[in-house]
């Protein structure tokens, strides 16, 4: 049996029992029961993950899985693909978006290369980590034919897997998902689709700022990936292989790894959801380990946050990726697995509770 | 003049050339243009306020205003009157949510008796800062009379503005405003009518969790309030005199004041807002100067919200006060601060830039 499909074997539902237990006991502390509304709810699935009513949100990890895709080929994106590898060396030297959000919240920024089409042989100073786990440089371009083949997507989700062992083993508490690769919410519209079966028009929207004319392109481009590759929609595997990418595939099995680790997943916006939307396909248990933090500007988040059944944290108008909306969300569960823990019960602190 | 007058004067409009710096300044950074959404324009605001492109988030205070209301005898709340001092002494000891929040994201908690109907003579222990400027002991039953005279609101303000004033001087960068007094959603709920002329039962909500026979209680209440008291909807220091309440008062100065030492004001819930209500009708400018943090489960919140004019940043079902939802907005500007400060730019990172 595969990596993959021991990892999956290895995922056991959640004790919900935890739920009454960690709520019993958020209802002692000094305030009105319920009046922290979410951060309580935090608590308290966080709390049943771990199986532990007093647990705590120490070693904190973004990893921020890359890729390039070949369909960007077809011009669907604003930039260029070199961007990949620049970006890639950015985030090592703590320049991105997701360094300045994951410091502000005191999570560490793992960089994880999936399938960036640019060998790495400089020497990369900074202080961020970088995995090399390349499966191959960049998917084939979907619009003429399968992105992978079953067996690379495999590969490409036991680098998640791995990486998801590897810092479950290091002691990390929590992880959110991240994602950099030009061109890639092209593949992660295309998975929606495939998955939901709802119109490419309705799932797709302006990545990182197309005009109209390209915006039109896209969609066709989508449509004619599908048309030509005709993805299973009962087999995620399949779907990700043939629409999906490298980056999205790495996010997918990081997240099927932490579910087998009883560690939360902290899901970033429209590319990082498609990952979730394929892990949770694969196997339905994984919703519970799952906390999607963001909603994205993208139009076809909405339509993956609803078949995966979740409401996101927060609407800030992200659309940048790389997990900046995750470490927001990381920092909302730490608050409100504070409350739970740091907070005084009405008996310790002298303090009269409700008439009602 | 008063300091109250005196202050209100000192307000200046902000210099909105600095949202356009500040955006040209956002566009350089490695990421598509807008990509970070409200994050960036917070960090525009900030910098607009503060006149400066390096802005930095540096001492931050959430300050929990306390008073009792004559209108708990009326049983408009869940929670006995003598739960006021208690959590003010839960505040000073660090039990409370506000304090494990604060904590979480960097912010000192100071909490200010402006008119809990307990005299604190025990010796206080603990880490955070109490600041005892009591008007009186408590507001007069609004269902019987006014609140408060005119005067005594001037004077519950005038702690806001004095408290404003000290830890401007003591150079606090960013404040946050915080409430405790029970029964005081019932003192908004009339603020909130008042004002904006909206049905007593659309503005009123169930406050810490009270039944269905103490709501319909309450709304009678308020309705008497307003009929007894008549208060000017376009006077809104009689507004605040007649059906308001001294932290009320209190956190609308700390408004007021904050505006005038152009020291960004993050205002929690409903009670926050009612007090941004009475500062923002007594001098519109103060509008550029507050961020409205979280949409509160309170029905009457949303409708000051679309009165002011903004939108907050999170909705995440909290109705617990005290300034936990500012602390949160805190955190998130902070966020969008170190955005524009810490990220590389283009140039620096050599990325390319967008196509288009």
């Amino acid at each position: 049996m595969s990596l993959f499909e021991q990892t999956l074997k290895k995922i056991q539902p959640i004790d919900t029992s935890f739920y009454d237990k960690a709520q019993a006991k958020l209802d002692m502390l000094t305030k009105p029961q319920g009046s922290l509304g979410r951060l309580e709810e935090f608590a308290r699935r966080y709390s049943a993950i771990k199986e532990d009513l007093t647990p705590k949100v120490g070693k904190k990890a973004v990893f921020t899985f890359a890729g390039d895709h070949g369909v960007a080929d077809e011009g669907v994106s604003a930039f260029p693909k070199e961007v990949t590898p620049q970006m890639v060396l950015n985030f090592i030297r703590g320049g991105a978006g997701i360094n300045v959000i994951a410091r502000h919240v005191g999570a560490d920024v793992i960089v994880v290369d999936v399938g960036v089409d640019y060998e790495f042989t400089e020497e990369l100073h900074g202080s961020n980590e970088f995995i090399k786990k390349k499966v191959k440089l960049g998917t084939n371009n979907m619009a003429k034919g399968p992105a992978m083949t079953r067996n690379e997507a495999v590969k490409a989700l036991e680098v998640g897997i791995g990486v998801a062992n590897e810092y479950a083993a290091k002691g990390y508490d929590i992880f959110g998902t991240g994602d950099m690769g030009i061109a890639n919410t092209t593949p992660s519209s295309a998975i929606v689709a495939a998955i939901t079966g709802k119109e490419v028009e309705s799932v797709t929207g302006r990545g990182t700022g197309i005009d109209d004319k390209s915006f039109d392109k896209k969609v066709a481009v989508i449509k004619k990936a599908l048309d030509i590759n005709k993805p299973n929609s009962k087999d995620a595997l399949d779907v990700l292989a043939r629409v999906g990418g490298l980056e999205i595939a790495g996010i997918a099995g990081l997240i099927i790894g932490g579910a087998a680790n009883r560690i939360p997943v902290v899901v970033d916006g429209f590319i990082s959801t498609a990952g979730a939307l394929i892990a949770t396909e694969l196997e339905p248990k994984i919703k519970d380990f799952i906390f999607m933090a963001h909603r994205s500007v993208e139009v076809g988040h909405q339509v993956m946050l609803d078949w995966i059944g979740q409401k996101p944290f927060v609407d800030l108008n992200l659309r940048l990726g790389e997990g900046t909306g995750a470490a927001i969300g990381i920092s909302l569960i730490e608050c409100g697995v504070k409350i739970m823990t740091e907070m005084a019960t009405f008996a310790d602190a002298g303090v009269s509770e409700s008439n009602i």
